[in-house]
Parts: structure tokens; sequence; C-alpha cells
């Protein structure tokens, strides 16, 4: 491919409205231009780059035994009050001129779901996984970072059919190891994290995160053993229980008035507020129950959901607070609590003396020590981890690292399959539900994830992988007979060899030339400049140092070499 | 690919609501499910297809030199009201939760343009085409024929982008011989016609159509001399001027009371339709002109656009017509007619003493003859051509077809540009509109298309080139080792050769078998069966007589032999 046959328009300029580099890098680039806040065109560079993601995801994919087909964007929305999502806040809706009203697809559950429920009709029919690599719709009220959270945007999405739960697990297993496969042919250091299921009616779900500064999400990450979770699950090493103290001083009524929060009862009291524990009233199934965790820390009510096995918990209103404690909100405590399950979080055992609400208007208690003073229902992990927690795995303190969703499975169980009916008939003739697993990938937010992994400051930094082209070849000086001819049969010589090359054969200024090839981040980099006129050319792989003269011949056969040592075919 | 594995959910129940051949076979073969009207799911089968036809259309417009892109679906209203095309009835319009207001991407003149006037600066940066492979929308309000009408549909849209109409015209015909070779590859026998192109501001169309009894287009063939014509483009050799007869009988008026139409007033007379002259009042940019075509034809509004080069014409409200003739709406005629421009239909030069409408309540006048009783001041092709209409180029009687529309191509000029402001700098300075084409292929219609063209009772007879598998080899009885082995040898063997060959593994009957095998239409068929045994397999092409018995290594030549013959990579 000749630059000069190409739109690519680079800006000099940086946008304004772009804070991601990934964003900035692909405005300025080339490869994509808005139409609209969170809507994007993909130019020829961007779209080369997002068919190759696709060309892995689709190799992985029918790799892994699943089949493609392809679902509409068009839902009607009585499909999604069927499985009961109609009401999602982040759904692009509409009307046609005969009043009917359809949903944009968002995510395909539902539709593969009413697909599968048509034509299944035995155990025989089972098991199957189904993907497509479609555009999904989405009302983002704050699209940001380009590619990274788009409105409009390209996902794959499969979808496993199994009969039973054992099926089920053997196809999310099958489509983890596909995902491996994926992200690593297309250069990207992941990290696979367990993953919050409950939410969305499932059993249990991993997603695969790529650690950057401009993730969304957070991850916690242990550098000695590895272990990797979700912001959202990640577990810390509880402390060993320190029983009471041997010479703990007796419980003690302090006057604290108007002082409701963990600040101005620790500053008032002068203790740190590690010493506290706030006790949060939950309403679990229509009942309180009290939550203890360290003044310092905060709730994970995923966990808390986890802990009571309830899915619709909620922090009791002031009224019911007062009804179970006797006391405003800001003064209830575990002591002397009654009817009421108290579950505290671990790291509580670690610790002694606290200071505590006394269910009493403006007054707390200090000297508080569990097992002497109240009693724990259960003991479980409930708060939020932090950078330096100890990794639960290996008591090695754990980083918190910022980071972009990339893909995530999940086992579904029989939750959309209940819902919408999708049965099959069991080999003893009963009629089950199908079991479901699915598993789902940004085809274009990775192309967006690799530029945040790696640019610098001229440009984008590609993986060989997803590059748009695996090599450029430049002719620095047009008007140099030397140059071109020298250009011309590098270019000629890998093209005939099948090597995604670009040829820079535009009329333009040596300047222009170079800070577009490091713009566009092209891995392989071909220079018929200078020495052109002894036959040699430099040859230099964009984001490293170094580089050599090498004759045509050479040049191109140092290429393939590269492209070799990548596990590319050319 | 095992046929145990792919998910192809056949139906013998031929689907109520589906009248076409193309919607019944792609239900009935498992290519294809509703979700709501008008929007499909494509299974995997028919995603095969789709993929085919898609990868045809990538390669002949990537060697037509067009570039790939991708636009989005969600564009922001503003852009269409800029074009002036936001009042469309057939968008499907929405609102964000931010109150803005979207249009789903019918076509996409104005996303193309809008990202085109963004990043073209000067005459250096043309020319170039743009296609794209994309989902469009449209609120089609009957949604008929499976994929051939459709609310959510795959289309090809290309668009040219040049300095001036002779880049226009050159991008134009490269479009053309590109269009040639993506239908013959998919095996569709069109035919290319002349098409209108006033009504989208363009000057020069042609359309691609398939011949069809399904189709909702019609076209006018000749068999003679291969003039095709879209019927609103089509033309017929005018008959040779017969001036006024010798012995023509003087002007008569008589009395037509409350004969107002044609019916009418040749019952009242006597006379064939076709000796009536029909004067039809328009209203052309403010002003009355009398339109005379005769009795037996209807006028085509477009050529008379045409004629009077303008498109703002109507027929003229009964008080217009009063105030211009003297009489009521029906008794209209051209003589006598003063201080309005006549215009008439090459045809009534060919025949004599006429009735026409007195411009008087109630009264006719015959024996008209054009030249003696009046004069015509522009004679014109306006009428809509009939089947068994001599052929404009040899006088062949021309064939009525009705015809699917598979593509179009279109000099749109400056319509776009001059409305979006998209413009460039020419080498004098200067500031110009870029000067565009448009270029549609109905992608996911050419499956439907070329289901209507092949197929028979047993279901679909696909061309070679875009089959979901080019070869299907059956093992009738799984339970015979002979058969297995022998089916299993020979697909192995086309496998390796890289032929897309389905092995029909499945634990069915025969007849099941075979009957799918029909349904599905795989134009090459091995058939491992009673001759197994032998080491035989029955070697035949789906919809043509005729079979043979072959050895697995012979069976496995004959079907790269017929690829080869065909064309075809193996």
């Amino acid at each position: 491919m000749r630059a000069s046959e190409l739109l690519f328009p680079t800006l000099r300029e940086v946008p304004t409205d772009a804070e991601l580099p990934s964003h900035r890098l692909l405005l300025r680039g080339g490869f994509i231009r808005k139409l609209v806040a969170g809507v994007y065109s993909y130019l020829p560079l961007g779209w080369r780059v997002l068919r190759k993601v696709e060309a892995i995801v689709r190799e992985e994919m029918d790799r892994a035994g699943a089949q493609e087909l392809l679902l509409p964007a068009l839902h009607p929305q009585e499909l999604w009050q069927q499985s009961g999502r109609a009401g999602r806040e982040d759904l692009l809706r509409l009307t046609d001129r005969g009043e009917r009203d359809f949903i944009l697809g968002a995510t395909h559950e539902e539709a593969i779901t009413d697909l599968v429920r048509q034509d299944v009709g035995s155990y025989r029919d089972l098991p199957f996984i189904l993907y497509q690599i479609q555009t999904k719709f989405r009302d983002e009220p704050r699209p940001r970072g380009g590619l990274i959270r788009a409105r409009e945007f390209i996902m794959k999405d499969a979808y496993s059919f199994d009969r039973d739960h054992a099926g089920m697990n053997a196809a999310y297993d099958r489509m983890e190891a596909a995902y491996e496969r994926v992200f690593a042919r297309c250069g990207l250091q992941y990290v696979k994290v367990d993953a919050e299921a409950v939410s969305m009616g499932g059993v249990e779900a991993k997603e695969f995160m790529l650690p950057s500064p401009s993730g969304e999400d957070l991850v916690f990450i242990c550098p000695s053993c590895g272990y990797a979770a979700s912001g959202d699950m990640a577990e810390y090493a509880a402390p060993q229980d320190g029983g009471v103290p041997h010479a703990a001083p007796a419980l003690e009524k302090v006057s604290t008035p108007g002082m409701k929060t963990v600040d101005e009862v620790t500053a008032f009291l002068g203790v740190e507020s590690a010493r506290l524990i706030k006790t949060l009233i939950y309403r679990v199934g229509g009942k309180p129950v009290a939550v203890l965790v360290r003044g310092d820390r905060d709730l994970n009510q995923a966990k808390l959901s986890h802990a009571v096995n309830a899915t619709d918990i909620a922090l009791a209103e002031a009224a019911l607070v007062r009804e179970a404690t006797g006391a405003a909100v800001g003064f209830a405590g575990p002591v002397g609590l009654k009817q009421m399950t108290i579950i505290a979080d671990h790291e509580l055992r670690g610790g002694a003396n606290y200071v505590t609400g006394a269910n009493e208007d403006d007054a707390h208690l200090v000297n508080v020590n569990p097992g002497r003073d109240f009693s724990v229902d259960q003991w479980a992990s409930l708060r939020l981890v932090t950078g330096g927690d100890p990794c639960p795995r290996c008591r090695a303190p754990l980083e918190e690292r910022r980071a972009i969703e990339l893909g995530h499975i999940f086992k579904l169980g029989t939750y959309y399959s209940d819902r919408l009916n999708a049965l099959y008939r069991a080999e003893d003739g009963s009629s089950r539900p199908v079991v479901m697993g699915c598993y789902g990938i940004g085809v274009s937010r990775i192309v967006a994830a690799a530029i945040e992994q790696g640019h610098d400051d001229n440009g984008i930094i590609w993986p060989l992988g997803i590059a748009p082209f695996h090599c450029a070849v430049v002719i620095v000086n047009l008007k140099d007979q030397a140059q071109r001819d020298l250009g011309e049969e590098i270019h000629r010589r890998l093209d005939e060899a099948g090597v995604e090359v670009l040829l820079d054969d535009r009329d333009q200024s040596p300047g222009v030339k170079f800070k577009d090839l490091d713009l566009i981040g092209i891995p392989l980099q071909v220079v018929a400049g200078k020495r052109a006129g002894e036959g040699l050319a430099e040859v230099r792989r964009r984001g490293h140092r170094g580089a050599e003269f090498k004759q045509a011949q050479a040049a191109a056969a140092w290429v393939q070499e590269q492209l070799a040592e990548a596990g590319m075919r050319s």
C-alpha cells in the first residue's frame, strides 16, 4: 500500500477535548474521527487495526469450537421486559412509525436466548457456543476517552448453551483459554481477575484487565505471588485474632454531643480512626442487620451481599435505625444490640479497645473489645481492599492499579433461560432450562487499550499482532532517484513476500514523514535515505533504540525475521 | 466442518408469513430467524453466505482502489438537517437521555461528507474512494420478503471524491466495472439499467437489477439487442409522424355531459382509448403547462420533470385548471389553449383524428389533428413504457420484467458538498465543492436474490461463488462402517485441499439428510451410501441431472475440478 493513496490525515495539534493518550493519538494519527460525542468513524488506518483484532478474535473463537452468527441491533422492547432489564438506564430506545417500541442492542443475552428457545428442542441439540462481532449501542451519559468508553462500539459476544452446569463449566474453561490466546496475540499485558457475578444473576465471573493509569476500574495485584482481583472482589489476609488484651481497660461511656461521623468522633476523642468500629445498620430482606467495619475502611456492598446471601440489601433509613438501636444515625454500636444479627469484618479481630456508638444519642463507648463486650454472629470479608493490604495468598503488600477491562467471561447459569423460557427436553423426558455462559471482548476498546499500553511522546507503538501495517518503508526525499529506487525495491520485495507494508512515497518533507511514521506507530521501519546511494537503507524498530544499515535484500530479510520471531506469518 | 457440530435447524413446515421463495427457504434451511418484523438474525449458515458476499465485494472494491472504513450508525439529527433530508419518512429516530436527537443511518452521504469536509484541504488530497460494509436501518412500513426488504440490513456503500466532473466520471466507470465483477462472481444474472438520478440531486445513475417474479421494481429488456432500462427511465421508439391525414374530417364539438374519465368518454363515443388525447394541466414553477399523452397511456412524471427541467412540478388544482382552460377537470384539451406551453408525448405523432376535451364543461372535440388544430411547443418522451412497446434502439418488442435491485451507482455531483460545505482549495487558490459519486450494493439482499434466481421445489441452488460450503459429503447410514470410513476419507481429502466442505455425520435418517442437503443447496454433493462397500461414492451437482460413482480419490478430484472450472480457488 502506498501512503500517497491512503487517507490518513494526521494532525499536528493535540485535540483539546481528548484527555487520554489513546484518544489523542487515534485522532492525531488519522485513525478515527468523532461524528458526535462518543460516536466515532474508523478511518482506513483505524479500520485496519480493528479488522486485525477481529481476525484474531474470530480465529480463536473458531478454534474453540464456537460458531459465528450475527444478531440484530433492533430489539423489540417486549424481549427486554421478559428478562426484566428493559429499565436499564443505559439503553437507547426508539419508536417506529407504527408506534412499536424498540431497544438498540446494548448486549445480546435476550436476543440470543430468544433465538435458541425457538430452535433447541432436545438434549441432542446441546451443547454449542455461538458468537458474533457486532456493533453495540449504550446511552453512556459521559462517554470518555475516545474508544475506551464509546456510545457505539464493537464487541465480540459469545454465549454457551449446555445441558448442565458441568457442561457450562467446560465451555467457560474453553473460553477462558481462548481469551488468553486472544489477548496474548494482541500483545496486551493483561491480568485476569475474579469479578463480581451476582449482580448479573450469575455464579462466577472473571475479567481480563489491562493495568493502565487511564483505566476506569481498580484491580489489586500481588507483585510477589501474582494474585489479582477486581476492586469489588479483592481479598486481604485477615489479621490473627488478638483476643481481648490481658489488661484491657473497662468499658466506659463518653459524651460525644452531635459527633456523628468517624472524623468528628475520633478527632474529639483523640484516637486514630482505625480504633473506631463503624456500625452500619442494613436492611436485609426487611430485617435490620448490624455490619461492623473499621473506622478507616469502606464497606464493599457486593461482599456484604455475598455474606448475607441476598441481593436486596440497603442501608436502613433513620427511623429503622432508631427503632433497632434506640439512637440516631451515627451513634449505633454492637454493645447491647438485641435481636439483630451482628456481622463483622475479619480485620476487627486484629485490634482491641475500640470506640463504638453507645446506642444512645450523643454518646459513644470506649475500650470496647469484641468477645468481651459483644459477640459477633458472623465474621466475614466485608471491606474494600486498599493498596498495601496484605495479599490473601502470600501476605505481600498488594498494589492498587487502575485498569481497562478488555473482556469478561461469565457463568450465567439459568438466569436468562428461566426468565425467557429457554427449555430443552432432557434424556429422561423432563423439561429443563438451558445452562448458559456469556463471554465478551471489547474489540474497539482493544484498539485504544493497546495504545494506552504502548506509546511515547512521539506517538503510538503498536504491538506487531494488531499494527495497521507490520512495516513502513520511507523514501525520505522523493526527488532523489537512488532513494526512490531503493524504497521501491524493498517495498516490492516485502509486498511479494506477503508482508503488510506501507510505502511512504508522499511528496512531503522528511520531517513530516518521520513525524507521521512515529505517530502512526508502525513497528518495523525501513528508511531509504542519505545512504541510498551506497544501496543502504536503515532498519529499526519503533520504540527501540538503535538502527542498522542494510542492503535491500538484507533489509527485507530483517523484516521477515522480526515477524517470524514474533510468530507472525507474513 | 461437521454437520453434527453446526447449528442449522431446518424446518419441514413452510412458515406461514413468508411469501417469497427466498424468505421461505432461508427460514426452512436454518439460515435466518426473525427477531421482529423486518429484522433478522443470521444463523451460522446464513452468516457464512453473507461473509462470502462481503469478501467478494471487499476484494473488488480494494481492487478498484477504494479504501475501506467504517462510519457510525448513530448520526446527529443536525447533520441530516443540513442536507435537507431530516424529514425522510423512512428514518428511525431516537433521543438520548441528554435530550439529543439522533437518526439511525439509513444511508451515509451525510456522515461521509462530514468526515471528508474536516480532512480534505487541498486538491492534492483528491481523488479517493471510500467504502464500508455496514448495517443500515430504515423504518420500512411494510417490510417484506425476508432479506429482500428488511428494516435492518447490510449494505456496501462507497463514495468517490474528486476535483471535477471528469474525475467523478472516471471513478464512476471504475465502480461500474467493479460492480460487474461483483455480481458475476456472485453468480447473478443481472441486467444493468439506466436509472432515475434527478430526485437524488444527481446527474446520472445506473441500477444493477436481477429479473425475478419476486422483484418490486420494473425493468424493460429488449431480447433482441439487449437494451435494458428501469421502469422510470425506459424509452420506446416513437412512431413516424403521420402528419394530418389527406381526407381528415373537420373538427367537431360533441356533448359529453358529466363524462370526465377516459373510459367514460371513449365508451360514450364508441372509440378506442388510444384515440383520445389526455390533457393534463401541470403546475410547473407556478405556471400551468398542458401535458398531452395518449388516452391509454400513463404519464411518467420523472420524464416530465426532465423535459421541463424542473423538480417542483405537480398536477394543477381544480381552480387553476378552470382558470387556465375555462372548464372543469376532465374537459381540458389543446385546441384553443392560450398563453400556456403545450408539451406532447412523441407517440401522439403517430395517430390522427383524436378526441380531446373542448375546454368547456360537458363537451369534447372529435377529429382533432395536431398541426392542423393546435401546435405543440415541445415534443418529448413523457409516458411510461409498457411490455410490447418497440425497443428504442432496434424496434423489437420490449419485455416487461419484475426485478430486484442489487446495486446502484450514482453521480452525485456537488449536491451534498454544496449543502454540507465540503470544499477544497483548487490549484488556482479558489475554493470549490468536492465532486462526489455514491455506489451501493445490497449485501444481505444479494443472499435472498441469489435464491430467487436459483431454487427448485426441494430447496436452494446456490451459485458456487457464495454457497455456504462448496461441497457436502453425506454419510447416509452412520451405523455402516464402510460408509463412515468412505465419507470421512473424502471429507479429510477435501478439507486438506482447502475445499469448504460440510460432512453430514449426523445420526439422522437418510431421508432427513437428503432433504436437508437439497434444502440448504450445497452445489457439489458426494454421497457415501449403498456402494460404499465397493469403495464407491456418488458425485452429483445440486440442480443438475445425473450422478456418477467414483472412488474416494476420484470423488475428491471431481470436486476440485468443478471448482477449478468455475474459477474458484479451493
